[in-house]
């Protein structure tokens, strides 16, 4: 039997992953699981935007341009300029979700051993797409107390080595929901220039901003035109994780015909989820507003519920629909596990993810655990108090 | 400015991406192209399939699993039992095109400075993916006179070394349209069994075998259970390249696990296109006949065309919609070129792909060229008759 490669054995898997099994076997013992750990969404995705898509007329389903269909390109151009940033069709390359626009940047980017920096906790899938091209990611722990702000610039800096080549800002934030911003960012943009470093951005969550805090992309850094690498998604904006459109944005010249060269030679996007996207930018503010409403909603029924239970600890997240919080626990992933194992109140259990998969050192996660709320706020709820009685009776508790 | 990877500036780039500025240059001079150059066929995609999708409710567009909707590999495994292929749905990865199905398995099998030997000309875009993972292409000469035949099974042999890790097959071939016979595939297998080598098989044009010759897939080659790797894609089979949704299939655990790992870390293939190619599976018989006698007619037109113009020879190709010309040239760069930016007659001129993106060593390609047929047979016979005319006038002509 052939040998695989040595890249394939070290892929890392996620904490998340290696609880599916015990959440499949406790659905087998007809246990209701509330899922806390994943991050799609209920919402409805809009409409008018899937009928488009059911009544355009398609004769041979082309190929597109590789770097996406030129309309839609166009259209995120307008896009773009309503949230105040100015691209141009040629600064896009429009990819297979988020998850392909960062394979891109990295694979352009980086070099076997380069050193990307990161605030911590971070999304675990960064770390495959690191290991695909032997760079290495160097955390900055951010701290709970503080909402997971930026932590302070002198910290970056010391990080900083020969091998350095990026830093990378998911904003707003998964795991955390901190949105970081314009002066932090211009903190991150000085230390960038200093030492000509990648900016890469993770913006996906960019409309889920609440209590009046408005975002700021890393686009509109003066001076950091060929330093940003933005990765962005239709994912999350319009509930539509499935569509598997995202783009890669970069005015470094050097940068995109690289990235092209990838982008050919797997040909192209995929059209179907290009015509979703490009009319889904003509989406009714209404939605967005009624959706913004029910995310604030649903952050403020988790950000008190988990405050009230004692020895837990919420920060207030201003943004996408994440937040890490604190547990008198031994260790999130026994504990998560045991959820799903040991532990039921009235036939419901509650899933979280373990924070232990956010973070370099897994000891850094040890006591705290990464809450989604992309269910409703009945059910949310009763997450929290399944949550709650588990931790009254949880035999490894602080 | 900071600089790209080292990889990123080795990033292949192919011969006909090269023409494409020369090609509209000539368009914007008013100039009629007929493409012989691209893969994209002309055919219509099944409406049935498209209808499908259209009427698909969909109220949240969620991420499918990783693997893909379990529906559709269900569904999957029908399409294969048909043609005679046992597989089951966790013996199957659902990918974003082949190409990404390449991607995995090469990602998954490849060491860096791994060899992967491959029957040469080949397709171009094999080299992106083994140069992502730094493995070598290593090529197996076939002759034009055979119709590109399975090179003799010694010369395989004669080119094995201890960084061996793979032979790559693609039947019916892109680019040159040969159809492997089950002797030759046989052949193949015994080899890669015997120095212990991954099977990697390009079976996108599966569909397309002509002349009552039938498919014989990897998958039914005795004891290779644990050698072969399969991609696979709806893109030419229901003329639905834009679909973007392929898969990767081995029977191997080890490969399927890993390569799930890194499904796991992009999320999921497109929904769009699994659940248009779901339906496309029940395409009436009718659809296929029609397209496979359309190809065959075409087919007949190149070859009788080509093999009339006086110094050129194209063989008679079995599958595909491929075929690899000799030409009576100095150079096929130089000619395709040539073509775009000083020929035309009668405001038209013809678009082909030089041979030389198809072999490992361009000199190899020199005096030939890709054609494909998917322009319907008025515009083919036109496009055989610029070729001709060109021929009397071009300065290289050998």
């Amino acid at each position: 039997m052939p040998k695989i490669s040595q890249k394939g054995t070290e892929l890392p898997q996620s904490a998340i992953r290696k609880l599916v099994p015990f959440a499949d076997a406790a659905k087998e013992r007809g246990i209701k699981i509330y899922h806390l750990n994943i991050g799609q969404p209920d919402i409805e995705t809009p409409k008018g935007a899937l009928e488009t898509l059911s009544k355009t007329k398609i004769n041979v389903l082309e190929y597109s341009h590789s770097a996406g269909i030129m309309s839609y390109r166009k259209k995120l151009c307008e896009y773009y300029k309503r949230n105040n940033i100015d691209v141009t069709p040629d600064q896009i390359i429009v990819t297979t979700g988020g998850s392909e626009a960062l394979q891109m940047a990295f694979t352009v980017c980086l070099n076997p051993g380069d050193e990307i920096i990161i605030p911590e906790p971070y999304y675990t899938n960064y770390n495959t797409f690191a290991k695909l091209c032997d760079a290495k990611i160097v955390t900055i722990p951010s701290d709970i107390k503080s909402g997971f702000a930026l932590p302070p610039i002198e910290d970056f800096e010391k990080a900083i080595t020969p091998r350095t080549r990026a830093i990378m800002i998911c904003n707003p934030n998964n795991p955390t929901g901190y949105l970081y911003s314009k002066e932090e960012l211009l903190k991150v943009a000085s230390l960038v220039k200093k030492h000509d470093l990648f900016l890469f951005a993770d913006e996906v969550y960019r409309e889920f901003c609440y209590d009046g805090h408005e975002h700021f992309s890393v686009l509109n850094l003066e001076g950091c035109e060929n330093n940003v690498v933005l990765f962005d998604s239709v994912s999350k904006r319009y509930s539509a994780c499935g569509a598997r459109v995202g783009c890669m944005i970069t005015r470094n010249t050097e940068v995109y015909s690289i990235a092209m060269r990838l982008a050919q030679a797997r040909l192209s996007p995929p059209s179907f989820g290009q015509i979703f996207g490009e009319a889904a930018i003509d989406t009714p503010q209404e939605y967005f507003d009624k959706v913004q409403a029910e995310y604030i909603a649903r952050r403020n029924v988790v950000v008190e519920g988990i405050n009230k239970i004692p020895g837990c600890f919420c920060p207030n997240p201003k943004g996408a629909f994440y937040t890490v919080i604190e547990l008198p626990i031994d260790d999130s992933d026994r504990f998560c596990q045991w959820l799903l194992t040991d532990f039921n109140y009235n036939g419901e259990t509650v899933m979280l993810a373990p924070a232990t998969g956010f973070y370099v050192d897994p000891e850094r996660g040890r006591h705290q655990a990464r809450i989604t709320y992309c269910i409703c706020i009945e059910d949310l709820k009763k997450a929290i108090k399944c949550l709650e009685e588990a931790l009254k009776v949880y035999p490894g508790r602080k």
